[in-house]
């Protein structure tokens, strides 16, 4: 990265904004929103839509044995290669941006070097994951984990979907055979970079171009199961119940009181709550609920955790209820690797993009690539901060502009150091 | 009802205690809880059941259109009849006693009668509702509806359950036929008498044997939507979000904060409460609940809506929300007849039973009766007030007081007031 000062490889505005629209047509929704859970129909007619957009940018296409889709540009080394992309699966009513553009600015960024320098002294190249969203199974990060042999061999079998199928039927429904998804794995990887939304409003809030991730948040999911007693809602009088729902609510007012006192970046979601047996005139017996914690420190995380269990206990106590407080998962901060920082900074600057170093408080497939391989991520702003929703936006102008601190950003790790005095 | 001091009439304790055993197994689950809801198998098998009862009670028996059953004691004067009954179909996982204990407390009744006294001066005859909880459909009092010609044209074909089952398909799986329910239609009777369980713990709290229900309880059904935005729990600050579970959680509060400061015997229940889109890492969008509100004063209860719509708004408004409140169903306080409860309140006092008179705060058919025919109801002890939950029950010698106090009843009102001197 000697030979001078750099030069910006600029992407192709309007070409990246086409492939985001064509994308998004695949798995939408007559009222909005996308829904493209892993091995779908929506899934697999995504997952050829990128293959033929990559070969269209002039990338050798292959899928791997889950499904995650592939272009590559050969280089003059073969190994160790530097990936870049994101995943295509989406939330239930997500949006056109979360996932696809870190694949699609991918492609389009590879194109741009490739015709700015040719070919490149490292082979690159893009990949569309599989998975990321737990979309259809709790399989968080499928796609990443078969790449780096973290699956576990019974998952296939034991992840099933809200209809009872297996991830390994929903597999083959697919035309992939899990017999063989242990081929998937690899080694011939040492970096993975990945563009993706901000999914909040930082950026958009401060007017920057660009947000380089420091840090991917920690985060600790719970589950809560609150236990009263159902009684006739019309005959049993307020003082004699034990309502399991009204106890719920305190506590869910609660997990907001702990975030608010800890003060930001710390977040803190009841997304889930259900109440039985559910009839407008049963007093509530049982509610189970969900907390999602997230702190980009460890200390802080569990100090939360801590007073979340101490609060609910408290409530349960309080009126007459039982509670009992489960981890379902805990993923803990995770830092992303300084050098890949550092250029991303610097390709932020050869662009002329105004950035910041930004923590995450979403999970990315990146927190998982950067626990076996050199990691980093940039940021792009989301209007209004909107995502896992139809709502969910990026001007194209900052759609490119971050595809290009990605291209220029891959110029300088893998096209020759004096590519730009050729 | 004159000619000297009336005698008690004694039902057979341990053959109305065989018969709600018997009952009770039928649509019994593995886990504890009876399960029949309106026209499915273990409905059938409940209403033949109960045929047989009455068949092995000396009543002549018949099916109406809709499925309700009548064992007849025909009386000398063949109209007007007297008709004394409850229901069978129960809530999901509900009890042995909720409508079942009306149905069997009758006929051990009507038997005893006969024993005593030979054949009535007036028709008496009782009833096996089919339906009144919204067992399957949102058809409460269906049964009652149908004998008294109030059931829409419309609802066979338009009431669905939860699997899109229409009610008029469910009839017909049990070999009844929608077509002809208008057939159901009586107006032969003048008089309704009902045994149930008190469902909540007045009788027990005060170690009284009887109640002489007064008035039922008015309620109001009331829908609440909340409109939030959704938004991703990891990336989105605390102070961005407008989420509405947070925002339902106080609402739901408020709810009961109404009813508390209204005291006793005000009651306000959210049974239902469903959030959208329901994952752990989505900040709730919308949520929908319910509210069941009670006073036996429909001043009381006008207010007590009045103030959870200004709370709702409130705490929305305060929240960034938009909130919603719809009027699901309204059904006002209702007295019960003067002359049968004085019958109801001679019966208990001849039987020796302590008494006293009651407001009911869960609705009953009796509620639905008493707007074309005098009806009346007497409540007896529910152990710990549970009711709606495998835990209902009331002792065999509660139950066994009770039916005798509706068995003397019906004596004064149905046989011949000489028939104390025969």
């Amino acid at each position: 990265m000697s030979g001078g000062p750099a030069l910006p490889v600029r992407v192709d505005e309007p070409r990246l904004t086409m492939l985001v629209e064509q994308l998004a047509r695949v798995g939408a929704q007559p009222g909005g929103g996308i829904i493209r859970p892993l091995y779908s129909p929506a899934w697999r007619e995504a997952q050829d839509t990128v293959a033929a957009m990559m070969g269209d940018a002039g990338l050798s296409v292959r899928e791997d044995a889950v499904g995650n889709v592939f272009g590559r540009l050969p280089g003059d080394d073969l190994e160790p290669i530097l990936i870049t992309g994101s995943h295509i699966d989406t939330v239930v009513h997500g949006g056109a941006y979360d996932g696809a553009l870190g694949v699609l600015s991918a492609i389009v960024a590879v194109e741009a070097c490739a015709a700015a320098g040719g070919a490149p002294r490292r082979t690159v190249e893009v990949v569309s994951l599989c998975e990321e969203e737990s979309s259809r199974f709790h399989s968080n990060y499928f796609g990443t984990r078969s790449i780096l042999g973290l699956v576990g061999q019974d998952e296939p079998e034991h992840l099933v979907d809200l209809d009872g199928v297996t991830l390994a039927d929903a597999a083959r429904s697919v035309g992939l055979d899990p017999a063989r998804f242990g081929e998937a794995r690899r080694e011939d990887f040492d970096a993975f970079l990945e563009l993706h939304i901000e999914q909040g409003r930082t950026l958009v809030d401060s007017g920057l171009d660009i947000g380089v991730v420091d840090v991917i948040t920690g985060f600790v999911w719970l589950e809560v199961v609150v236990e009263g007693r159902t009684d006739h809602a019309g005959a049993t009088a307020m003082t004699n119940r034990r309502d399991a729902l009204q106890a719920a609510a305190r506590m869910v007012t609660a997990v907001e009181g702990v975030a608010l006192d800890e003060g930001h970046p710390a977040v803190a979601t009841t997304g889930v709550l259900r109440v039985y047996p559910g009839g407008t005139n049963i007093v509530p017996g049982r509610v189970e609920f969900t907390i999602d914690v997230r702190h980009p420190e460890s200390g802080v995380l569990d100090r939360m955790v801590t007073a979340m269990r101490v609060q609910c206990e408290a409530v349960a106590a309080d009126r007459g209820v039982e509670v009992g407080v489960r981890l379902l998962k805990e993923t803990p901060p995770h830092d992303l690797d300084a050098g890949l920082r550092a250029v991303l900074q610097q390709a932020a600057d050869v662009c002329g993009a105004s950035w910041r170093d930004l923590p995450s408080g979403a999970g990315h497939d990146s927190q998982t690539m950067g626990t076996r391989v050199a990691a980093a991520m940039l940021f792009v702003p989301s209007v209004d901060g909107r995502s896992h929703s139809p709502a969910e936006y990026s001007t194209p102008d900052d759609c490119a502009r971050g595809a290009s601190v990605l291209a220029t950003a891959l110029r300088l790790l893998a096209w020759s150091p004096l590519g730009d005095e050729q």
